[in-house]
Protein backbone atom coordinates (compact mmCIF):
# COMPACT_ATOMS: atom_id res chain seq x y z
CA UNK A 1 0.00 0.00 0.00
CA UNK A 2 1.62 3.28 -0.82
CA UNK A 3 0.78 6.68 0.52
CA UNK A 4 -1.67 7.33 -1.98
CA UNK A 5 -3.77 4.33 -1.59
CA UNK A 6 -4.15 6.03 2.14
CA UNK A 7 -5.20 9.28 1.04
CA UNK A 8 -7.84 7.38 -1.59
CA UNK A 9 -9.20 5.16 1.26
CA UNK A 10 -10.07 7.80 3.95
CA UNK A 11 -13.11 10.13 3.78
CA UNK A 12 -14.69 12.81 6.49
CA UNK A 13 -16.76 10.18 8.27
CA UNK A 14 -19.92 11.45 8.68
CA UNK A 15 -21.02 8.57 11.07
CA UNK A 16 -18.98 6.82 13.88
CA UNK A 17 -19.77 3.13 14.73
CA UNK A 18 -19.92 3.97 18.46
CA UNK A 19 -19.49 0.53 20.01
CA UNK A 20 -16.16 -0.04 18.45
CA UNK A 21 -13.35 1.43 19.79
CA UNK A 22 -9.72 1.68 18.98
CA UNK A 23 -7.16 -0.29 20.69
CA UNK A 24 -4.55 0.92 22.90
CA UNK A 25 -1.52 -0.40 20.27
CA UNK A 26 -3.44 1.37 17.99
CA UNK A 27 -3.16 4.43 19.65
CA UNK A 28 0.12 4.82 20.40
CA UNK A 29 0.86 4.35 16.85
CA UNK A 30 -1.58 7.60 16.04
CA UNK A 31 0.13 9.70 18.60
CA UNK A 32 3.45 8.64 17.49
CA UNK A 33 2.76 10.17 14.29
CA UNK A 34 1.50 12.96 15.59
CA UNK A 35 5.13 13.61 18.30
CA UNK A 36 7.13 12.67 14.94
CA UNK A 37 5.49 15.63 12.84
CA UNK A 38 7.83 18.56 11.37
CA UNK A 39 6.99 21.87 13.07
CA UNK A 40 8.94 25.40 13.11
CA UNK A 41 11.72 24.85 14.40
CA UNK A 42 11.32 21.80 15.41
CA UNK A 43 9.42 23.66 18.89
CA UNK A 44 6.00 21.77 18.65
CA UNK A 45 3.98 24.85 20.39
CA UNK A 46 0.86 22.87 20.76
CA UNK A 47 -0.59 20.19 22.89
CA UNK A 48 -3.16 17.43 21.97
CA UNK A 49 -6.07 16.26 24.15
CA UNK A 50 -7.24 12.87 23.69
CA UNK A 51 -10.51 12.84 24.51
CA UNK A 52 -11.64 8.95 25.80
CA UNK A 53 -14.57 10.14 28.30
CA UNK A 54 -18.09 9.60 26.84
CA UNK A 55 -18.86 12.56 29.33
CA UNK A 56 -16.78 14.88 28.18
CA UNK A 57 -17.16 13.77 24.75
CA UNK A 58 -20.90 14.43 24.81
CA UNK A 59 -20.43 17.89 26.72
CA UNK A 60 -17.95 18.94 23.87
CA UNK A 61 -20.79 17.77 21.10
CA UNK A 62 -23.06 20.68 22.51
CA UNK A 63 -20.63 23.24 21.51
CA UNK A 64 -19.94 21.61 18.10
CA UNK A 65 -22.81 22.10 16.30
CA UNK A 66 -24.52 19.01 17.82
CA UNK A 67 -21.92 16.67 15.27
CA UNK A 68 -22.23 13.35 16.09
CA UNK A 69 -18.76 12.42 15.40
CA UNK A 70 -17.99 14.58 18.38
CA UNK A 71 -19.67 11.89 20.84
CA UNK A 72 -19.85 8.75 18.42
CA UNK A 73 -15.72 8.36 17.19
CA UNK A 74 -13.80 6.28 19.48
CA UNK A 75 -11.76 9.19 20.55
CA UNK A 76 -11.73 12.17 20.06
CA UNK A 77 -8.45 14.48 19.61
CA UNK A 78 -8.21 18.29 20.17
CA UNK A 79 -4.95 20.12 18.76
CA UNK A 80 -4.59 22.97 20.94
CA UNK A 81 -1.57 25.49 19.81
CA UNK A 82 -0.17 27.69 21.75
CA UNK A 83 -1.08 31.33 21.59
CA UNK A 84 2.08 32.53 22.97
CA UNK A 85 5.61 31.51 22.88
CA UNK A 86 7.66 31.83 26.36
CA UNK A 87 10.93 31.77 27.49
CA UNK A 88 10.40 28.24 28.78
CA UNK A 89 9.37 26.96 25.79
CA UNK A 90 12.56 27.40 24.06
CA UNK A 91 14.39 26.54 27.20
CA UNK A 92 12.97 23.34 27.61
CA UNK A 93 13.52 22.83 23.39
CA UNK A 94 17.31 23.72 24.11
CA UNK A 95 17.44 21.18 26.72
CA UNK A 96 15.19 18.68 24.90
CA UNK A 97 17.74 19.04 21.76
CA UNK A 98 21.00 19.21 24.20
CA UNK A 99 19.89 15.43 26.28
CA UNK A 100 18.41 13.73 22.94
CA UNK A 101 21.53 14.64 20.67
CA UNK A 102 24.39 14.09 23.67
CA UNK A 103 25.66 17.24 22.76
CA UNK A 104 26.80 20.04 26.45
CA UNK A 105 23.94 22.56 26.25
CA UNK A 106 26.55 25.18 26.06
CA UNK A 107 26.68 24.42 22.42
CA UNK A 108 23.16 24.89 22.28
CA UNK A 109 22.81 27.86 24.04
CA UNK A 110 23.70 30.64 21.08
CA UNK A 111 20.70 28.76 18.86
CA UNK A 112 18.27 29.53 22.13
CA UNK A 113 19.12 32.84 22.06
CA UNK A 114 18.05 33.42 18.67
CA UNK A 115 15.29 31.44 18.71
CA UNK A 116 14.13 33.79 21.82
CA UNK A 117 15.31 36.86 19.74
CA UNK A 118 12.90 35.84 16.84
CA UNK A 119 10.22 34.60 18.70
CA UNK A 120 9.74 36.29 22.15
CA UNK A 121 8.63 39.64 20.50
CA UNK A 122 5.41 38.55 17.98
CA UNK A 123 2.88 39.78 19.16
CA UNK A 124 0.12 37.17 20.69
CA UNK A 125 -2.28 36.98 17.14
CA UNK A 126 0.97 36.41 14.95
CA UNK A 127 2.28 33.68 17.06
CA UNK A 128 -1.27 32.06 17.33
CA UNK A 129 -2.03 31.78 13.83
CA UNK A 130 1.77 30.80 12.93
CA UNK A 131 1.33 27.72 15.32
CA UNK A 132 -1.97 27.09 14.14
CA UNK A 133 -0.36 26.30 11.32
CA UNK A 134 1.88 23.84 12.74
CA UNK A 135 -0.94 21.87 14.02
CA UNK A 136 -2.35 21.02 10.60
CA UNK A 137 1.08 19.45 9.74
CA UNK A 138 0.51 17.01 12.96
CA UNK A 139 -3.53 16.46 11.95
CA UNK A 140 -2.74 15.57 8.68
CA UNK A 141 -0.21 13.02 9.81
CA UNK A 142 -2.43 11.64 12.10
CA UNK A 143 -5.30 11.32 9.15
CA UNK A 144 -2.67 9.65 6.89
CA UNK A 145 -1.51 7.07 9.51
CA UNK A 146 -4.99 6.57 10.73
CA UNK A 147 -5.89 5.46 7.42
CA UNK A 148 -2.93 3.29 6.84
CA UNK A 149 -4.28 1.67 10.02
CA UNK A 150 -7.59 1.13 8.45
CA UNK A 151 -9.24 3.70 11.27
CA UNK A 152 -11.94 6.24 9.97
CA UNK A 153 -11.15 10.10 10.93
CA UNK A 154 -13.25 13.65 10.15
CA UNK A 155 -10.95 16.40 10.74
CA UNK A 156 -13.47 19.14 12.48
CA UNK A 157 -13.30 22.95 12.53
CA UNK A 158 -16.78 23.60 13.45
CA UNK A 159 -17.01 24.49 17.00
CA UNK A 160 -16.93 26.76 19.44
CA UNK A 161 -13.17 27.44 19.90
CA UNK A 162 -13.76 29.48 23.03
CA UNK A 163 -16.37 26.67 24.81
CA UNK A 164 -13.79 24.13 24.13
CA UNK A 165 -11.29 26.95 25.47
CA UNK A 166 -13.40 26.53 29.11
CA UNK A 167 -13.92 23.50 29.12
CA UNK A 168 -10.51 21.70 28.62
CA UNK A 169 -9.16 24.89 30.80
CA UNK A 170 -6.88 26.29 28.79
CA UNK A 171 -7.22 29.72 28.28
CA UNK A 172 -5.13 30.64 31.53
CA UNK A 173 -2.13 27.77 29.79
CA UNK A 174 -1.89 30.14 26.52
CA UNK A 175 -3.60 27.80 24.39
CA UNK A 176 -6.54 27.73 22.47
CA UNK A 177 -8.15 24.58 20.50
CA UNK A 178 -7.31 25.10 16.49
CA UNK A 179 -9.39 21.84 15.23
CA UNK A 180 -9.99 18.90 16.07
CA UNK A 181 -10.41 15.26 14.73
CA UNK A 182 -12.56 12.21 15.29
CA UNK A 183 -10.93 9.17 15.06
CA UNK A 184 -12.57 5.50 15.12
CA UNK A 185 -14.52 3.20 12.93
CA UNK A 186 -16.98 4.14 10.28
CA UNK A 187 -20.71 2.97 10.70
CA UNK A 188 -22.24 1.03 7.97
CA UNK A 189 -24.49 3.08 7.61
CA UNK A 190 -22.92 5.93 6.42
CA UNK A 191 -23.67 6.50 3.02
CA UNK A 192 -20.42 8.99 2.44
CA UNK A 193 -18.54 6.43 2.66
CA UNK A 194 -19.93 5.33 -1.09
CA UNK A 195 -19.94 9.18 -2.84
CA UNK A 196 -17.23 9.57 -5.25
CA UNK A 197 -13.87 11.93 -3.56
CA UNK A 198 -14.26 15.05 -5.50
CA UNK A 199 -11.00 17.39 -6.42
CA UNK A 200 -9.82 19.81 -8.74
CA UNK A 201 -7.90 18.39 -11.92
CA UNK A 202 -4.20 18.48 -11.26
CA UNK A 203 -4.61 21.44 -14.20
CA UNK A 204 -6.43 23.48 -12.11
CA UNK A 205 -4.62 22.55 -9.21
CA UNK A 206 -1.16 22.88 -10.20
CA UNK A 207 1.42 25.27 -12.29
CA UNK A 208 4.67 24.52 -13.59
CA UNK A 209 7.33 26.94 -13.80
CA UNK B 1 7.10 0.32 5.52
CA UNK B 2 5.00 2.28 7.91
CA UNK B 3 4.10 5.80 8.71
CA UNK B 4 6.07 5.83 11.29
CA UNK B 5 8.90 4.56 9.21
CA UNK B 6 7.88 7.40 6.80
CA UNK B 7 8.41 10.34 9.60
CA UNK B 8 11.47 9.08 11.02
CA UNK B 9 13.15 8.24 7.80
CA UNK B 10 12.48 12.12 6.65
CA UNK B 11 14.42 15.66 8.06
CA UNK B 12 14.44 19.25 7.10
CA UNK B 13 17.03 18.85 4.38
CA UNK B 14 19.42 21.48 4.50
CA UNK B 15 22.02 20.88 1.57
CA UNK B 16 20.66 19.45 -1.95
CA UNK B 17 22.38 17.23 -4.06
CA UNK B 18 21.63 20.01 -7.05
CA UNK B 19 22.38 17.27 -9.62
CA UNK B 20 19.98 14.87 -8.64
CA UNK B 21 16.21 15.02 -10.01
CA UNK B 22 13.27 14.29 -8.94
CA UNK B 23 11.30 11.57 -11.97
CA UNK B 24 8.36 12.49 -13.87
CA UNK B 25 6.53 9.52 -12.46
CA UNK B 26 7.63 10.25 -8.85
CA UNK B 27 6.74 13.79 -9.78
CA UNK B 28 3.11 12.90 -10.25
CA UNK B 29 2.69 10.84 -7.36
CA UNK B 30 3.64 13.91 -5.01
CA UNK B 31 1.29 16.22 -7.22
CA UNK B 32 -1.16 13.14 -6.58
CA UNK B 33 -0.91 13.48 -2.83
CA UNK B 34 -1.53 17.41 -2.60
CA UNK B 35 -4.29 16.95 -4.88
CA UNK B 36 -6.20 13.92 -2.46
CA UNK B 37 -5.06 16.13 0.69
CA UNK B 38 -8.51 16.70 2.34
CA UNK B 39 -9.64 19.96 2.38
CA UNK B 40 -12.31 22.54 4.44
CA UNK B 41 -15.80 21.86 2.65
CA UNK B 42 -13.41 20.23 0.06
CA UNK B 43 -13.46 23.15 -1.73
CA UNK B 44 -9.24 22.96 -2.11
CA UNK B 45 -8.39 27.33 -2.18
CA UNK B 46 -5.52 26.82 -2.72
CA UNK B 47 -3.16 26.84 -5.76
CA UNK B 48 0.70 24.83 -5.48
CA UNK B 49 3.27 26.59 -8.25
CA UNK B 50 6.07 24.11 -9.02
CA UNK B 51 9.20 25.15 -9.66
CA UNK B 52 11.45 23.96 -12.49
CA UNK B 53 13.43 26.88 -13.72
CA UNK B 54 16.48 27.48 -12.06
CA UNK B 55 16.50 31.00 -13.20
CA UNK B 56 13.21 31.30 -11.30
CA UNK B 57 14.68 29.67 -8.12
CA UNK B 58 18.34 31.55 -7.59
CA UNK B 59 15.42 34.61 -8.03
CA UNK B 60 13.53 33.45 -5.35
CA UNK B 61 16.77 31.95 -3.33
CA UNK B 62 16.68 35.80 -3.27
CA UNK B 63 14.13 36.79 -1.67
CA UNK B 64 14.36 33.56 0.59
CA UNK B 65 17.23 34.90 3.06
CA UNK B 66 19.88 33.15 0.41
CA UNK B 67 18.54 29.48 2.15
CA UNK B 68 20.34 27.51 -0.09
CA UNK B 69 18.11 25.19 -0.59
CA UNK B 70 15.50 27.10 -2.44
CA UNK B 71 18.11 27.06 -5.32
CA UNK B 72 19.56 23.51 -5.28
CA UNK B 73 16.57 21.39 -4.67
CA UNK B 74 15.15 19.91 -7.82
CA UNK B 75 12.00 21.15 -7.90
CA UNK B 76 10.47 24.19 -5.35
CA UNK B 77 6.72 23.84 -4.38
CA UNK B 78 5.27 27.25 -3.57
CA UNK B 79 2.09 26.78 -1.85
CA UNK B 80 -0.29 29.39 -2.62
CA UNK B 81 -3.95 30.39 -0.35
CA UNK B 82 -6.54 32.24 -1.84
CA UNK B 83 -7.13 35.34 -0.42
CA UNK B 84 -10.67 35.82 -1.14
CA UNK B 85 -13.35 33.13 -1.45
CA UNK B 86 -15.19 34.16 -4.80
CA UNK B 87 -18.65 33.09 -5.86
CA UNK B 88 -17.07 30.99 -8.91
CA UNK B 89 -14.95 28.97 -6.74
CA UNK B 90 -17.89 27.31 -5.08
CA UNK B 91 -20.10 26.98 -8.09
CA UNK B 92 -16.92 25.05 -9.56
CA UNK B 93 -16.48 23.27 -6.73
CA UNK B 94 -20.42 22.48 -7.30
CA UNK B 95 -19.56 21.52 -11.13
CA UNK B 96 -17.24 19.31 -10.04
CA UNK B 97 -18.92 17.65 -7.47
CA UNK B 98 -21.76 16.82 -9.76
CA UNK B 99 -20.10 15.51 -12.52
CA UNK B 100 -17.81 13.80 -10.30
CA UNK B 101 -20.85 12.06 -8.22
CA UNK B 102 -22.94 11.62 -11.39
CA UNK B 103 -25.56 13.73 -9.41
CA UNK B 104 -27.71 16.52 -11.22
CA UNK B 105 -26.50 19.82 -10.23
CA UNK B 106 -29.66 21.00 -9.24
CA UNK B 107 -29.18 18.35 -6.01
CA UNK B 108 -26.26 20.03 -5.15
CA UNK B 109 -27.35 23.73 -5.26
CA UNK B 110 -28.60 23.87 -2.03
CA UNK B 111 -25.09 23.05 -0.58
CA UNK B 112 -24.18 25.74 -3.03
CA UNK B 113 -26.14 28.69 -1.16
CA UNK B 114 -24.98 27.10 2.08
CA UNK B 115 -21.37 27.64 1.38
CA UNK B 116 -21.84 31.34 -0.58
CA UNK B 117 -23.71 32.28 2.69
CA UNK B 118 -20.94 31.22 5.06
CA UNK B 119 -17.91 32.13 3.10
CA UNK B 120 -18.65 35.00 1.39
CA UNK B 121 -19.44 37.24 4.30
CA UNK B 122 -15.78 36.03 5.42
CA UNK B 123 -13.37 38.90 6.03
CA UNK B 124 -10.36 38.86 3.71
CA UNK B 125 -7.87 38.55 6.88
CA UNK B 126 -10.11 35.69 8.56
CA UNK B 127 -10.42 34.04 5.15
CA UNK B 128 -6.60 34.22 4.27
CA UNK B 129 -5.74 32.79 7.95
CA UNK B 130 -8.18 29.67 6.99
CA UNK B 131 -7.14 28.88 4.09
CA UNK B 132 -3.76 29.04 5.08
CA UNK B 133 -4.43 26.34 7.66
CA UNK B 134 -5.77 23.81 4.65
CA UNK B 135 -2.37 24.35 2.71
CA UNK B 136 -0.59 22.62 5.32
CA UNK B 137 -1.99 19.70 5.62
CA UNK B 138 -1.20 19.14 1.95
CA UNK B 139 2.45 20.47 2.79
CA UNK B 140 1.95 17.36 4.79
CA UNK B 141 1.13 14.78 2.88
CA UNK B 142 3.74 15.93 0.00
CA UNK B 143 6.29 15.54 3.12
CA UNK B 144 5.20 12.16 3.84
CA UNK B 145 4.78 10.60 0.32
CA UNK B 146 8.08 12.04 -0.79
CA UNK B 147 9.74 10.11 2.27
CA UNK B 148 7.93 7.15 1.37
CA UNK B 149 9.57 7.68 -2.19
CA UNK B 150 13.45 7.97 -0.49
CA UNK B 151 12.65 12.14 -1.65
CA UNK B 152 13.91 14.81 0.63
CA UNK B 153 12.51 17.87 1.57
CA UNK B 154 12.39 21.03 4.06
CA UNK B 155 9.81 22.93 4.57
CA UNK B 156 10.41 26.67 4.50
CA UNK B 157 8.39 29.58 6.04
CA UNK B 158 11.68 32.06 6.07
CA UNK B 159 11.01 34.03 2.88
CA UNK B 160 9.64 37.32 1.98
CA UNK B 161 5.71 36.38 0.86
CA UNK B 162 5.01 39.55 -0.51
CA UNK B 163 8.26 39.55 -2.79
CA UNK B 164 6.90 36.10 -3.59
CA UNK B 165 3.33 37.35 -4.86
CA UNK B 166 5.21 39.58 -7.59
CA UNK B 167 7.60 37.42 -8.35
CA UNK B 168 5.01 34.94 -9.50
CA UNK B 169 2.68 37.77 -10.01
CA UNK B 170 -0.39 36.67 -7.91
CA UNK B 171 -1.58 39.67 -5.66
CA UNK B 172 -4.03 40.32 -9.09
CA UNK B 173 -5.25 36.61 -8.51
CA UNK B 174 -6.28 36.75 -4.78
CA UNK B 175 -3.62 35.28 -3.38
CA UNK B 176 -0.24 34.50 -1.06
CA UNK B 177 2.42 32.52 -1.08
CA UNK B 178 1.77 31.06 2.29
CA UNK B 179 4.71 28.31 2.46
CA UNK B 180 7.05 26.70 0.26
CA UNK B 181 8.97 23.12 0.17
CA UNK B 182 12.02 22.40 -1.32
CA UNK B 183 12.14 19.17 -2.70
CA UNK B 184 14.77 16.51 -4.05
CA UNK B 185 17.72 14.93 -3.00
CA UNK B 186 20.14 15.44 -0.16
CA UNK B 187 23.93 15.98 -0.56
CA UNK B 188 26.33 13.68 1.45
CA UNK B 189 27.75 16.63 2.68
CA UNK B 190 24.66 17.55 4.67
CA UNK B 191 25.91 16.94 8.16
CA UNK B 192 22.03 17.43 9.62
CA UNK B 193 21.09 14.01 8.03
CA UNK B 194 23.03 12.19 10.95
CA UNK B 195 21.70 14.51 14.06
CA UNK B 196 19.07 12.96 15.91
CA UNK B 197 15.29 13.43 15.54
CA UNK B 198 14.39 16.24 18.30
CA UNK B 199 11.43 15.76 19.66
CA UNK B 200 8.98 16.19 22.82
CA UNK B 201 7.96 13.69 24.78
CA UNK B 202 4.55 11.38 24.66
CA UNK B 203 3.56 12.87 28.46
CA UNK B 204 4.75 16.44 27.15
CA UNK B 205 2.86 16.49 24.12
CA UNK B 206 -0.38 14.74 25.10
CA UNK B 207 -3.40 14.71 27.47
CA UNK B 208 -5.73 11.93 27.97
CA UNK B 209 -8.89 12.50 29.43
Amino acid sequence: MSTIDYYNWRYATKEFNSEKKITNSDLEIIKESIRLSPSSYGLQLFKVFIIESQKLKDKLRKVSFNQSQISDASHLFVFCNYTKVLEKDIDLYIQNKSLIQQMPITKNEGYGVFLKKNLLKKETEETSIWTNNQVYIALANLMTTCASLKIDSCPIEGFEASKYNEILNINERNMNAAVVCAVGYRSKLDTSQHEKKVRKSSQDLFEII
